[in-house]
């Protein structure tokens, strides 16, 4: 390629790169958001996310658009076109994390006034404190292609899945002690679902950052989430694991 | 272009269609079987979607590498642009599709054996019918490059969005009723939201499928699902929409 077309061509993957990077602030702003209007119950912040989560949408089409475009105008190949193909993932990941964050949101605006003793979303709050460290540490891998931090990143995936599953039996354990507990817990459980899944997306992420610098694939993710297998048997039966 | 390269390019974008067919098939299976294994508490047909939904991650890899690579090779504009780009899309969306069913399908194993009226499924069973129905639809849809039957898909979205959101309720108050069933509804709660958000991923398809053939957006869907936003709140307090 002469010397101005390499130049430009540089100067349009810089560009890509900038706006994953701009798409994931925001995400991370919006996942924040979501959980301090759940513990806060501040119904307008989480009006504001249901709204928000639409720029977060935008931004992932822009991002798949522009690269697309560079794909066919430059043929990459290598590490061009890792970096391109991890911007489509990346950004696809994050439109997801958005989607997530704003049912969150939804949730907290449907549970306004209903019984909500405070300890109930304690449990909640600590898994989203673990996920949203994972979400920006690999949002940092990402900016830095830092391969070895987006495998710090990946390993911790586990500790988030044992974290969920407790708190799936948590909640149950509250639903049964109190039926005025069952509707809000049903909504509690869903958002740790979301929030569980957002570190997923978070680990999603590390593995593509990972693929991007170094070209090859992390093995398989050790799985530790159990609650799909998790059933708290009512008291007297077996408790299933 | 020449006459042969034209021919071989052709050749390369059907083949992507077909593996993209084949893809949408496998993946209309594992939501048939998924939902076959809960209502029939078929444990080995559950353990089977769980391992068969691997095979449908693959093909989206492949549908994914392929796309990229013809974008690379061949420079497509206009309608053909839009068919790689489409086929890299409902890929995603399918493969989503796949990890959804994956997932009820480890929920039918972990409520193995419990207290579990068969009730408590209908629900499940029925929105299941309209899921399935509109899945096929998009995909006989798609491999007709038929934008009418799409629009038809897209126009009932609102359909499964209702019946959820009763599901929802209706789940709620089995709780409320028995606390025995709290375990078993929680599940059957996230299966219901599974197959749900299959259907809304059948609805991204049918928007795929238009704008494939047409080159235009369909304008924004209309949204029934009220559930993130239902609650039922213990009898004697009054129930938030």
């Amino acid at each position: 390629m002469p010397e101005h077309t390499v130049a430009s061509f540089d100067q349009e993957l810089k560009e890509i790169g900038r706006k994953v990077v701009e798409m994931g602030g925001q995400a991370e702003r919006l996942v924040a958001d979501s959980v301090t209007s759940l513990i806060k119950r501040d119904i307008a912040l989480a009006q504001k996310v249901v709204l928000v989560d639409a720029t977060v949408d935008q931004m992932q089409r822009e991002i798949e658009d522009r690269a697309i475009l560079v794909i066919a105008k430059r043929q990459p190949v290598a590490n061009d076109l890792r970096e391109i193909v991890s911007a489509i993932r990346i950004a696809n990941d994050l439109e997801r994390i958005g989607d997530l964050a704003k049912n969150v949101g939804k949730r907290v605006i449907a549970i306004e006034g209903e019984y909500h003793p405070q300890k109930l979303v304690r449990g909640v709050e600590h898994i989203s404190d673990l996920v949203l460290e994972q979400l920006k540490e690999v949002l940092d891998a990402y900016a830095a292609r830092n391969e070895a931090k987006a495998v710090e990143v990946w390993g911790r995936d586990g500790a988030i899945d044992t974290m969920y599953t407790s708190l799936f039996r948590e909640l149950l354990t509250y639903m049964m002690e109190d039926p005025r507990n069952i509707s809000v817990c049903t909504h509690l459980l869903f958002c740790a679902k979301n929030i569980e899944r957002i570190g997923d997306h978070a680990t999603n992420i590390a593995e593509i950052v990972y693929y991007m610098v170094s070209g090859q694939n992390l093995p398989d993710r050790p799985k530790a989430d159990a609650s799909s297998e998790t059933t708290l048997a009512f008291p007297g039966r077996s408790v299933q694991g």
